[in-house]
């Protein structure tokens, strides 16, 4: 593999606020947010131009059968190889900084390490996952789990986007034949580290720019269904109804009460709600609601999914309504790599970046490797909490902390 | 006015039974309920058959510049009129006995009166409102509201359905030109007397086949606003949130609570709720929902709303939200007339009639006429509470004992 070097000193001049800028017009929105949904125009251009600019890098690029963009700084040693990355796709209508920080971040760090130190022991691979959020697709996660041997055709072959866009079509559309798939596993990957945007407002309250990972949380989700009964809501004395929102709203009430209560790291969420017939006058007949519980440690989940359900049924029962839910998600917590985190907390103390330990209550790509192989996150601070949105923000003081964090963390295991 | 008195004995043969069919044939539903909404085909078709129902009873009959139909049945004594029916529309997929059986009770109990003693002293009209659900144009008690003069095409001008069409084009296409408009207030109407279905389940749970209305109830409706703010449902911890829906919840629980608590007559309802941006991973940034409070004592509903809101904005504050509410109906409750009351307990009991005392949750015509001169209503039972559905039912023997009662009840007011 010929490494440029001219390119990688001219790469150099590139600051992290004009890459950001740069991957962000592929996909902006006119309300200044980016939708770069899996295999759409946005995502091909924009996957194509990153392989133009990791080869401008000096990298050695490839896309595997699904999309997932790959740039190699090979290493002296023929073996093992240090994966860093992050995501490409994002929500609809989201920012500037999920997932495409992670890699920017790793290809500034590869750059700055090369002319720094020139080739590493160890390859190093920076990695633009082809997807993560969701969001086109019922289907999370869909380029790491190929990497890692998890997911197939098989998995996504009956799925289809909101518009009725078949996944395997959408998939040739971008010049991912699935006629052509070869299996993207990758076997040869030692570890796995990943920075990216918190997504949250903990190290923006607590003052620090480094959030060092502990663990990714499990996350269980249900559908709660309650059947009342519709009933006209002049006629119906208090004592003869079975209102299905009022029961509703009690449970509702369980699910933040408890979670307050279990635990700190505890969160519990209900975020949609359908009632029925939803009317002002008639008593509701029929709610469903989305419950979404996480925590990073197993047993905290069980003990507390074991207290709510225990008080559903007693409630349910008060409100002569039926209750009954369903699990449709069981992601299991992750511990990310504990030798790893003692080395990322000593160089952030060395470095004097202001530091935290932290629990990712989002999903990441990291989780996916550490079910596999040891695996690292690393946080940088989101402005008031806001992701998913164009509101997203990151200064550029932070977003360079992380990189200076990720480059000695890169440096220590290959180089 | 020329009576045909072989026509009323030949309508004798009809039974409440056949005409309940015959009426609901017009509007009948797919699902077999019936859309009869004002100034529809339908509706037309309703009104039309039923003026030539009363010709073909012996009534003189004419329709009001809105569409109302009255059917006389004249009496000795030029003066005071006793009205006597209800109203022909019906919801979108409603039953065959809301409203329609109240015409149809009033119009067989004056061919018997008629066919057993003649001519009365006092007229009694037998009326078929046009319009009292509210269901087709944002209004309700368009029919019995224009008899008494609290409405006039002023307050309907700026009104359209849910189609886009405008409330002065369905009347005109109705043949109720809005250019022909004459007032059709009526002042020479002594009282007026309903039998309507109870739309609820207490006759049913008591056992009971009349129900003698001592009081309409007031009713007030708010909406309700609670402003949190939109999180990630992982990464925001519970004690930095400001979830509007688990705010708006401890708030439904309230409504409930206190409604059981405050007055076994007060009925407090949350039918509807919209939740922004209602996602299952996201914490609820904002939520309405709509209250409906109704009691028969002014007194009650002060204290139960004071009580409530004094609550609400507690509960906000302690989710850190924002609450704000506003009012957008408030009915007065009226008291039916207690002279005729006593008559009426008198009569059902000379005849054995199952009563009770009851306090009608619902709106009826007869609330409007109680603002301005005396006015009843009695009640058969709905059977399981339902109305406004296909399922509506009342049996033959309930709707018989009703009719039963008003005939005698017409008989004591006009002969």
């Amino acid at each position: 593999m010929a490494i440029h070097v001219k390119n990688l000193q001219q790469a150099e001049k590139e600051n992290i606020q004009e890459m950001i800028e740069w991957l962000s017009s592929f996909g902006k929105t006119k309300k200044d947010g980016v939708t770069r949904l899996l295999y759409s125009k946005a995502w091909c251009q924009a996957q194509k131009a990153l392989q133009h600019k990791m080869e401008q890098f000096g990298l050695a690029t490839y896309f595997d059968s699904v999309g997932n963009l790959f740039g190699q700084l090979q290493g002296m040693d023929l073996g093992p190889v240090i994966l860093t990355g992050s995501h490409i796709d994002t929500v609809a209508e989201g920012g500037k900084y999920d997932g495409a920080y992670g890699i920017i971040a790793s290809l500034i760090a590869v750059s700055r390490l090369f002319e720094t130190y020139g080739y590493p022991k160890k390859s190093i691979e920076v990695v633009s996952f082809c997807e993560e959020e969701g969001s086109r697709f019922p289907l999370t996660f869909w380029g790491s789990r190929n990497t890692i041997g998890m997911y197939t055709l098989d998995h996504i072959k009956d799925l289809t986007d909101g518009e009725g866009i078949s996944f395997l079509d959408a998939m040739k559309q971008a010049g991912f034949d699935p006629a052509q798939y070869q299996t993207p596993i990758r076997k040869d990957i030692e570890r796995f580290i990943e920075v990216h945007i918190e997504q949250g407002m903990v190290l923006e309250k607590n003052q620090k720019t480094i959030g060092v990972v502990t663990h990714i949380v499990g996350q269980r989700r249900y559908h709660v269904r309650i059947k009342g009964e519709c009933n006209h809501a002049g006629t119906t004395p208090m004592l003869y109804r079975k209102d299905a929102l009022a029961a509703a709203s009690q449970l509702i009430s369980i699910v933040t009460n408890i979670a307050k209560e279990v635990d700190s790291h505890l969160v519990a969420t209900v975020g949609r709600i359908h009632v029925s017939p939803n009317v002002p006058n008639v008593v509701a007949g029929e709610v469903e609601f989305s419950l979404d519980i996480r925590h990073h440690k197993e047993e905290i989940l069980d003990q507390y999914c074991q207290m709510i359900f225990s008080e559903f049924h007693q409630v349910s029962k008060a409100f002569h309504t039926d209750i009954d839910y369903s699990q449709w998600m069981n992601v299991k917590p992750v511990s990310m790599d504990t030798e790893l985190l003692k080395v990322i907390r000593k160089i952030a103390q060395q470095k004097n970046l202001p530091f935290q330990d932290i629990i990712s209550g989002a999903g990441h790509d990291a989780q996916v490797f550490a079910s596999i192989i040891p695996a690292n996150l690393i946080f940088v601070p989101s402005k008031d909490g806001i992701s998913h949105s164009p509101k997203e923000f990151t200064s550029v003081k932070e977003l360079e902390m992380g990189i200076e964090l990720l480059t000695e963390v890169l440096y220590q295991l290959a180089y």
